[in-house]
């Protein structure tokens, strides 16, 4: 028996069909990507000690070793400042100076770090008058679009509000206006309700597996304040690292070195939310393929039962 | 520099950034998968001779020598006909009983088999007063989707209309509108005229690379009467098998034994559309990731020149 579920927060169509995960998969080569394990590549860019192949150098965080973490110019930007349609900046923020450093590995200080970085790389890029909109983005693995191995995460400020986010402020806005409530709160509260989705319940952040999602097995880290990211303050910062690390051991224990997604949706910057809208971040792993009827139709096929997954990885 | 391009049959937003094609790409282990040389495979549930692990044989296409195409029921269904949200049958369409058959060395004789069993399945489908719909997609290799080797496609009836073609359709449905011509008529003398993106220019067919496209280097089939699919005659059916085999020949002599999705996109079946819709096919190479930017942003990066592309695979 097929369902049909909506993605409220998005109004993505799923269709959940689980007599589909019995089906036969003949040869399947799809392992994982081997583990990198060499803490330094000679010819890696983002390697400490191989400075002299990095362009301009935006912000770094040092210990008594070197810097650990450290913020880059996209030396290949996807647009940048050359102001045609489409104006940005484009850093990509090296998440650890160990080659083979990466979310499965990495302690509770490196990702503090990280958090710190990209809260500091946020808001310098707020600056700009003409930044409508600011990207954190990272990719891992080359399944995922990343196009290098050092761990790296991308932030990228927009001259206009990506259409991911108008449709997620528009569903979010029109449910406040009909309910005078914030479909985020409103959801969070469900979900505490409801207890089975639920991977983590802490202070500042509440994780999950959405009820429904266009992408098998997504995780989503919802703030419980209302906030836009640059006004993550220490406390959270340190939540939020004690989340990460644990949720991505939970993820390697399950899945092994997956290439993986993760991508943090705040307001936009000229624009007050706070009432409609809560930021949160997607992690998407990669190990799944989207098939000719997605494409075709933009209705996606699950057979992933939502609260087996958050059972597994809870913690 | 970027420029932003929109794909105007479906307002895709596209960001050429023509320089990232430059960038650096550590350790390339995406190779193509192994081509498949064995045409019979004992295991193999499509295989001629196996029939016995196949359900239901719904239509067939014999030579002397055997079946040479069969449509059969989908064991594993996306949706059925239990009548819950959505409602559909699903067959599984073996494209040749050549376990090492596929779209790069099909013959045109194979090819034209292959379609009348499509057009077959398709009216067929239409038989059920709640269909809507019915679509008819391919996926090659695993990273396409497919989860069995044996080279086959699938075709769907569907109770509602998938969002990607309501898309369509009410793009083109306002075009129409305001300007009283059709969107893909348009398309197709500007596409003439301009010469360079097209690939092939024959009586029925106009094969282009799309201007833009959020999936890097698809291709585009248009056909120039205004008919749904279940309409193509024999003459067009030799031709469009014709078109299929020269081109896939070109795609494997430029890429290889690469992954892909193929899809037909006709009109829904309750609606007159013809004054504002064409029927068009979709191949997309899925040798290309997609990245953490397009899944956050909902827009598409892209380094490859149309033109370029159009050049390379013209017949």
């Amino acid at each position: 028996m097929s369902k049909l579920i909506i993605d409220e927060l998005n109004n993505d169509i799923i269709i959940m069909a689980k007599n589909r995960a019995n089906r036969p998969i003949d040869k399947d080569n799809t392992q994982n990507d081997i583990e990198v394990t060499t803490s330094y590549e000679l010819k890696c860019p983002f390697c400490r000690g191989n400075e002299r192949s990095i362009q301009t150098e935006k912000f770094k965080i040092c210990d008594k070793s070197g810097w650990v973490v450290k913020s880059v110019n996209n030396k290949f930007p996807i647009i940048n400042n050359f102001k045609e349609d489409i104006y940005g900046d484009h850093e990509v923020m090296i998440d650890t100076y160990r080659h083979d450093g990466n979310f499965f590995n990495m302690s509770e200080k490196e990702f503090i770090n990280l958090l710190i970085m990209y809260r500091n790389r946020y808001i310098y890029l707020m600056n700009n008058e003409e930044t409508k909109y600011i990207s954190i983005f990272k990719n891992f693995l080359r399944k995922s679009g990343a196009s290098l191995e050092h761990p790296h995460t991308q932030i990228i400020s927009l001259s206009i509000i990506p259409p991911e986010i108008e449709n997620e402020l528009s569903i979010s806005k029109s449910y406040y206006k009909k309910n005078n409530r914030c479909i985020y709160e409103d959801l969070i509260q469900k979900e505490i309700d409801n207890k089975k989705r639920i991977i983590n319940n802490s202070e500042y952040f509440l994780t999950i597996i959405p009820r429904a999602s266009k992408y098998s097995a997504e995780i989503r880290i919802i703030f419980k304040n209302k906030i836009r990211f640059d006004e993550i303050n220490e406390d959270m910062i340190k939540q939020l690292a004690k989340v990460l690390k644990n949720m991505f051991i939970k993820i390697y224990n399950m899945n092994g070195y997956i290439p993986f997604n993760l991508y943090i949706h705040s307001s936009p910057l000229k624009e007050d939310c706070s009432k409609y809208f809560n930021t949160h971040i997607h992690i998407i792993p990669r190990n799944h393929n989207l098939g000719g009827f997605e494409l075709s139709t933009g209705m996606y096929v699950t057979t992933i039962n939502p609260e087996d997954l958050a059972r597994n990885l809870k913690f």
